[in-house]
């Protein structure tokens, strides 16, 4: 039998990163997936990035995964949304060629050494003594392997709606995976549903440009990957369209609720809140006069279109009818119906922020499995697991973000803290620390990690280095130097259109201005010319923001310190008000030493550590 | 509900070039098929061409069809099989991009005019008084037609075979389609079931080249299709490899006879007697030595290699163990096993030539569900379904291909005359025309019908109608100048290392010596220095078959008579010994007036017609 250190289940987002990095950190790795021309197939809307989502690739990039680079080769347009907006809330979104993603992901997996492909389906989990120990196939393969990584995706027992009509699978017609949820049911888990959609696909042929808006890539497109090169990436981009929906539309489809499986009863999961379909919209806020539908190339043949903002279930005849009654779609044709989704999840509190499953040792799960939805999320989680399953077979902690440190960390600690009833997607506002979690210190923020992994290579991370020297000496000028009001300066001052200053004061109360930019630093101050762009870029932002990353700064070392605190040994939890019996009986049975070990107990609750904290609090003040 | 002219039901090879064809002659034109990314999927081998296949691709080229142009554009390797052997049997062979192959037949079709396409599984065929006149798909959508082409591959009640696995589905990991199989069988189709296999796919890193041949492509590449550019075609060229099967691999699997589902009985349908599996070899030819196995690569990228040779259903273990035998793949590792696939087809005995069902109005098959194997042998059907569809719906008369006019002729006769009791291929040897056959020739045979149904352009027509100015002119040269035995004559024949001439004769019959060729016919003829290098190669073939050539010709002549002959108005059928009750009463419904017209009648033999055909020449001579 073929033995494996990890074993990744499905080459979906999640999967594809778990793969790369349990294999570059030197584990023998098997994928399995049902096909392996579906490899990184993007199941609904051609695009990579987006706010909060953006952040997530660049941490992923940072540690050295795939989703970056395999977005800036596939990548046919590119925008950073909220430009204009704070640092912490932009974020980097392509649109990509759907073809050349996956192929782009199969050749590098292809590739990765230590890693093996097999197209097979698992239909069942090993497990003995409470650990993982191999999978089984549909071809009724046995591979051993001391961890494993679900990554399956909307597959496990799909259920696809299209008004009236039900079909089974993962995707339109690509096949479910059915036996492995039983087995995960026979483990013990319980398997609960979530549902997802997506929109028509639309022959180019058949729409009416003219009559909607042009959205243009960003003039100067930049990559995402911080190991692509700026300087000659020069993508071929193609233009998105801006259309919306009417009162006509409206009129379709309210006056065919009564056929919708979201509202008839047919579908019983729950939908993504921030992602939902058009009836669903309308339901929610029925006097809103129209909708944006974002008109987006699927491929850079550009034959079909995706139709952002219209994701259905609606009967074929109704989807055909509200979406004919949109400008510029008078004569759609429709390739592909969109349809609705209902899939298995597991409750992502039975997981440890090293998102491996509390009761099953060696058993990771990653992605929409856990409840999330969206590329990106699963990447992230996916990256993760193939870490941790990795440092698992080495017999290392797992590594884990803080939620100070990273958006992986906020999502990880979200999912395994709090669990989900609908599907969990990210934004910015869930995190506490934005203004130090930005998109463009991804990567120095955790380069050391990918690093230290073994995930992100040598120059690359010595490009870093050399980056955080120079903001740092950049900072330190802007904090050491002071500028007096004299003559000269103000002079100065007043030629870039800047107010004078009546007191001495640091370079950076000047560089912080909100009016002031690089144009200005490099006249006013000369010896920032030797800095790089991207270093000029990371001190202007921390002199504007200086206050604010202060302040957040100081909240972390508490959060820090919450999380580290020790529960002393003797410990007495019986009789402490709001801790259930069960509660009181695991942390018994496990007597954690900390906070944080305490919360990775299956069943214990935040609630339940927030009542710790303060009775320990309580204790020791006494 | 949705109308058309034409309804295509399948996006396989067959159902690529019959959409395309219906499309481009104005019919408006639906294509439905299940995986919109799958279009043009290569099911098993990685290449389009090989003996009798290539003229298959070039007479499809010649009447304006897709498959070679895709060729030419996703090539990555092209040799002339039989290069030094006659032009009837040469061969032009590609290896393919899969994903570029399938990239570009999605594009072209996406954008034919006329055509549409949606991503849905016909499960039923809607017919009224014995008149096809709509499908209904899982969808529940109805679509009505005037005209429906069934082009179902491999996918009707499609069932894989892994050694002792069975799963269910048109290709590994796709869906089957079982409905239409039920809604064929109600409307009195007898469904009968084939057989065929694939191979393994191998981790490109995982074998060891050096130990195998090498198989580059040809110095100077030619496109497949006539209106691919020969000057500006320089495709990027990968290499194949060849090794061989040895006696250890041949033991391996000998002693696991027992568990191949083909001996086993698990497999119920016959395979293709020219496509064997290895298992198949083995045990009709025991004592071969070794088998060659072609190492072909599935994509530019390389990462997966396709083993040529190796067909199988054999268990897992087994295809581990005899590939691991072969030098070269000692250590391969396996991405996709090999399979064995069992599916319903058609008996061709059904179809009228026009590949119209004899039962049932406007209802057309074409490709694998007729009993064939191949992906040229597909297409040539598809088109042929395509344009007589086109044609039905423009009341007009079915284009059918005589034996002597096409391979494409030869294939469908074959079929709808003889049925098949198993995968049918084409081999140069089916033709009685050969010679006049050849792939060189394919456009001047078959333009014509391309210009005509507005398949082929008017640009590339002419230039057709140029080339074939040339070589007449040409040919009254050759046929009409003498040469005469002088001293300069043979002084020229001896400095061209050829024999010197006793007699006058044409020059035809010196340019027609097997020693002989275009530069010593321009040597010595510089009337031809002005003529293309097209128009020469058509001369010299011409010169040297002559009457190889006159003598298929004259055949021809009385094939064509026969077909022709007419059937006296009063011609008694009764009594005629050899025709069964059923034929006779047939034909007494029917009365048609030519051999031709009775042998499509259903249930009408060849037998009977060549009884018929001796009777009626009797009757006259009397
Ligand atoms: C119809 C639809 C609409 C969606 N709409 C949205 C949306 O609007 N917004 C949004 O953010 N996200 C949306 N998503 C979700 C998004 O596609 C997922 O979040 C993302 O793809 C999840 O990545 P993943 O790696 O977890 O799983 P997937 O990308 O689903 O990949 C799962 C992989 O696992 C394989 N697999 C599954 N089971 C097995 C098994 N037993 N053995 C072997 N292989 C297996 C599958 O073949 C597949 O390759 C949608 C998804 C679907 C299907
Ligand atoms: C495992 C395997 C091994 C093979 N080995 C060989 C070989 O060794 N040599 C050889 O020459 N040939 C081989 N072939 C055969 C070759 O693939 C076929 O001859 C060729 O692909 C037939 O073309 P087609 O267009 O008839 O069907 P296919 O290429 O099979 O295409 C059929 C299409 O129809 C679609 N479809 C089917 N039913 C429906 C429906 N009800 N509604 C909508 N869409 C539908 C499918 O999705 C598919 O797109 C093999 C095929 C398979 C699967």
């Amino acid at each position: 039998m073929k033995e494996f250190d990890v074993i990744v289940v499905g080459g979906g987002h999640a999967g594809i990163e778990a793969a790369n990095a349990a294999a570059r950190m030197g584990k023998r790795t098997l994928l399995l997936t049902m096909l392996v021309e579906q490899i990184g197939a993007p199941s609904c809307n051609p695009a990579i990035g987006g706010l909060a989502k953006g952040h997530l690739v660049k941490e992923i990039d940072a540690l050295g995964g795939l989703m970056a680079l395999a977005t800036d080769n596939a990548g046919i347009q590119f925008r950073v949304l909220n430009e204009n907006r704070g640092p912490a809330v932009r974020g980097s979104r392509a649109q990509i060629d759907m073809d050349r993603y996956r192929i782009w992901m199969r050749t590098a997996l292809l590739n990765t050494p230590n890693l093996e492909m097999a197209q097979e389906i698992v239909d069942e989990i090993l497990v003995k003594n409470g650990k993982v120990v191999g999978v089984k196939t549909n071809l009724l393969n046995e591979y051993k392997t001391k961890t494993l990584i679900l990554t399956t995706g909307t597959f496990m027992r799909g259920l696809m709606h299209f008004g009236p009509v039900k079909l089974e699978g993962g995707r339109f017609h690509e096949l479910p995976a059915k036996k492995i949820s039983k087995s995960l049911e026979n483990l013990g888990f319980k398997l609960e549903r979530l549902k997802t959609g997506t929109t028509a696909r639309i022959d180019a042929r058949s729409i009416d440009f003219s009559k909607m808006d042009l959205q243009p890539g960003d003039e100067n497109p930049k990559p995402f990957s911080f190991r692509t090169d700026k300087n000659t990436f020069n993508p071929e981009q193609l233009p998105c369209y801006i259309t919306y929906t009417n009162e006509t539309t409206h009129d379709i489809i309210k006056s065919n609720f009564h056929r919708a499986p979201l509202f008839t009863g047919q579908i019983e999961g729950i939908g993504p809140r921030y992602c939902p379909s058009i009836e669903d919209k309308l339901n929610k806020f029925p006097d809103k006069e129209r909708h944006h539908v974002f008109v987006e190339p699927q491929t850079k043949e550009a034959t079909e279109y995706y139709l952002n903002g219209l994701s259905t279930s609606l009967p074929m005849d109704v989807q055909d009818a509200f979406i004919h009654s949109i400008p510029g779609l008078e004569n759609a044709k429709i390739v592909r119906y969109g349809y609705a989704i209902e899939y298995d999840f597991i409750q992502p509190t039975n997981l440890k922020h090293s998102l491996e499953t509390k009761e099953i040792e060696g058993l990771f799960f990653a992605g929409q499995i856990n409840g999330t939805t969206g590329y990106e999320e699963a990447a992230a989680q996916g990256i993760m697991a193939g870490i941790n399953a990795a440092l698992k077979v080495e017999g290392k902690e797992p590594v884990i973000f803080r939620r100070d440190q990273a958006y992986i960390g906020v999502l990880i600690d979200d999912l395994v803290t709090k669990g989900t009833n609908e599907p969990y997607r990210m934004f910015t506002s869930r995190s506490e620390y934005r203004l130090l979690l930005r998109e463009d210190n991804a990567i120095l923020r955790l380069a050391d990690y990918g690093y230290e992994l073994g995930l992100l290579d040598k120059q690359t991370y010595g490009r870093v280095l050399k980056l955080r020297e120079e903001i740092e000496k950049g900072l330190k000028i802007l904090n050491s130097t002071f500028v007096t009001p004299n003559k000269e300066v103000n002079a100065k001052l007043e030629s870039l259109g800047e107010e004078k200053i009546q007191n001495k004061m640091e370079i950076r109360k000047i560089a912080g201005r909100h009016t002031f930019n690089k144009e200005k630093l490099l006249e006013m101050f000369p010896e920032f010319k030797e800095f790089s762009d991207e270093a000029l870029e990371q001190i202007l932002i921390e002199a504007r923001y200086h206050h604010y990353i202060e302040r957040q700064k100081a909240q972390v070392d508490k959060m820090k310190e919450m999380l580290s605190v020790k529960i002393p040994e003797d410990f007495e939890y019986r009789g402490i008000p709001g801790l259930s019996r069960e509660i009181v009986e695991k942390l018994e049975k496990y007597r954690p030493t900390t906070l944080f070990q305490a919360s990775e107990i299956s069943g214990v609750t935040p609630a339940a550590i927030d009542i710790l904290h303060m009775y320990i609090n309580m204790r020791r003040k006494k």
